[in-house]
């Protein structure tokens, strides 16, 4: 094979060699094409995007991040970009349509096929991040007195334009979902068998309106190749498939590593994301914390006679709030990640605060001692000094962890995002409450 | 249905109404059943377990958490052992002994069929989260000079005990790897068509010693349902199929949540790990940080004076420390999730350092000219006091941001996990950089 990345690749539209294109390029993957085409020069792509083989084309162009998608739609002609449209599966014309302005998506759907208008119409009204944005009307629908034998002749007449066939789903008149049958299963029956006799009744579904990490969730606990999704008078109106799913996992994992960490989410590796756009998902956050952090700087201001008579007490203060933060942290990402899963509900937050309570009880008298012998042995006598500080961490550890394990829930409950509630923000809530419960302890017991 | 939930069922149990246990359990999913038996009391569990159908119990089996199987194990017949680990799909298998002491694992295997011992025993072999420790042998094997319609007939005779068939995998007379077909391609093919004509030969693959990340990001990158894997001879020796890679994907997901906050990873749900498990979980990390923030304090120590003669300089610190911490986790964050997600390898070193020195470039201004404004409008005609403590946040945000972008590649290349390099331990490093960082400049501008 002569091209091995998108340089090879540039040199051959460059030296207008579209023989070797034609013949080299088919041979990689879609992603892989996809991704060379990703990495050309802007001037190229439209070239090579016209060279690959037709029906690989749509397949290729969903593979594409939205801004080189609009690229290519920009440079290319109405019909051929209706018959992208027609050829991919109506998620992926949805996912991409969803990003174009709306002028662009009408002229677009004119060229595409009356029937695939009126199905990406219908897509594109489901809510971001729901079952129905995801899923695809492109399955196997069987019928209940159909014999095995005719469902295999259905299935091979249909097969090329399905994302799936290997779970067929059989409705009634109304499209209400009977039950499924896979492949496996027929595989297994003889020939003459009714679908109706060897459908599985019990059928697990969602609704358009779920959202996609409930999808997402039934597939790890099932070990779903596809699932099929409802509307709201029960009509099977799509299905989501595996492969979707596995993307929906890791974005979803992605967004919330993200927004734990205190940034604006964004899809883009990091590596393709310009140094502009990093610097705007991450300021916004900064600077909210920035200034919280000065209420903790006031509260600081409020002891200063404290601190002048006995500067020895700041030096405790890096490790009281750094502790107080990273055992707040562990309770809140524990939660959060226990809500993403769907194991922890907010029903549960008598739970939660029982259980934090009981961790907090244990890891921070452990941590007091160590603390407590650790002064001791650097100021020898000062046991009223190791024993406030310790007495403060103990408090602080306490109630960064039942707050940092509740205020997730407490997000949950006003409709938040509880990936909110991490680190950075805990750790700031923790900062001020460790200093007040600190100078409190010093002042009573100190001064 | 009578069984609503597990207390139900316990209530069946203790009424000894087997009759309707046996009736309505089998109505649940396998997934569901293995929940019940779960949280029942444990001496139900043998009860019930015995009272489930023979075909479905080895699945039933599969999900359960591996306290529980080994606590089923040990009050069920060997017999009974040995015929559910010959029903248990290889890799299941491997999974179960593996957590198992060694004796108890070869009392097992004995009543266990030859083959499956052998198999079982290899299995065993390969190292914890490498693509052979998830893999499974039961794939459908096809030869190049096959007619589909013999395909067909093999994949129908076998189908059972395989636990996918829908992509079949083509091998020469030395188990080498010549091609894949999948089924809906068959479908689309004419009966009489030779395999060796329809199947595509350019098949992607892993080898056995290959991580399961890369194995999740092959899945990810390729929409894949099964991928074949390798031996060090290229033989392949067994499928990785994609309900396993979902979970993998939602669990190295969760253990890096865990790692990055500073807690030893578990895989048991957060309501269902206990108080000390919990607590030993995240004890660790906490001295060890705690120790280290001392490291901190003692910086402050040294310079006491300036604090006494200054008392105002403190009241700044929450905020300098606190934003370079979470400047520098920001960074780290999104090194450490695009390693994961095989976005950003070690050779990207010099790119992720350009990149946060201009992202720090501009954030770092941005916010030092917040910070300066808002000093000035508090402490009127204090512009050096405003200046200084401006200047220590740029530096610390340069340097946060640096340092954080870097450290997950520095462990890396240490064999370390890169997730240890997440807001905890980034965090307490800044905070003695930007404390430094303060001091210098405050020392130079101020004093």
């Amino acid at each position: 094979m002569n091209i091995q990345d998108f340089r090879d690749l540039e040199r051959l539209v460059e030296a207008k060699d579209f023989k070797t294109v034609k013949e080299e390029l088919p041979l990689f993957q879609d992603a892989d094409i996809a991704d060379l085409l990703d990495d050309l020069n802007r001037e190229h792509v439209i070239l090579v995007f016209r060279s690959l083989p037709k029906d690989r084309a749509a397949e290729i162009f969903a593979y594409l991040p939205g801004d080189k998608q609009e690229y290519i739609v920009g440079g290319i002609t109405d019909q051929e970009v209706g018959s992208i449209i027609d050829q991919l599966f109506v998620d992926d014309a949805a996912d991409f349509l969803e990003e174009l302005p709306a002028s662009v998506v009408k002229r677009v759907l004119q060229h595409a096929s009356p029937e695939t208008r009126k199905l990406v119409n219908q897509f594109l009204k489901y809510p971001p991040e729901s079952a129905g944005s995801i899923m695809t009307a492109e399955f196997v629908d069987l019928k209940k007195d159909m014999l095995v034998s005719e469902a295999f002749a259905r299935i091979r007449r249909t097969a090329l334009d399905k994302e799936t066939v290997y779970t067929c789903y059989v409705m009634d008149a109304n499209r209400r979902l009977e039950g499924v049958v896979t492949v496996k299963n027929l595989f297994l029956e003889k020939d003459d068998a009714v679908i109706g006799d060897v459908m599985e009744k019990n059928v697990i579904f969602a609704h358009t309106i779920d959202d996609q990490e409930v999808v997402a969730q039934l597939f790890a606990r099932y070990d779903l190749l596809s699932l099929p999704i409802v509307d709201h008078e029960n009509r099977l109106v799509g299905i989501v498939t595996v492969d979707d799913v596995v993307e929906v996992i890791q974005q979803e994992a992605t967004e919330d590593f993200q927004i734990m960490a205190a940034m604006a989410p964004s899809e883009r590796p990091y590596l393709k994301t310009s140094v502009f756009k990093l610097a705007k998902n991450r300021i916004m956050w900064l600077l909210i914390l920035m200034l919280s952090a000065m209420i903790t700087g006031s509260i600081l201001g409020k002891y200063e006679a404290a601190i002048v008579s006995m500067p020895l007490l700041v030096t405790f203060i890096p490790m009281l709030t750094d502790t107080g933060g990273n055992a707040g942290s562990q309770s809140s990402t524990l939660v959060i990640r226990g809500m993403a899963l769907g194991e922890v509900s907010l029903a549960d937050g008598g739970r939660v605060f029982l259980k934090e309570l009981g961790v907090s009880g244990l890891v921070g008298a452990a941590l007091a001692v160590v603390n407590f012998v650790r002064l001791i042995l650097m100021y020898p006598g000062d046991y009223l000094v190791a024993f406030s500080v310790s007495l403060a961490l103990f408090a602080t550890v306490l109630l960064a962890k039942t707050v940092g394990g509740l205020l997730p829930l407490v997000a949950k409950a006003m409709k938040q995002d509880p990936a909110i509630m991490a680190a950075p923000v805990i750790t700031t809530i923790v900062d001020a409450l460790s200093l007040i419960i600190y100078f409190k302890v010093v002042d009573a017991l100190l001064l």
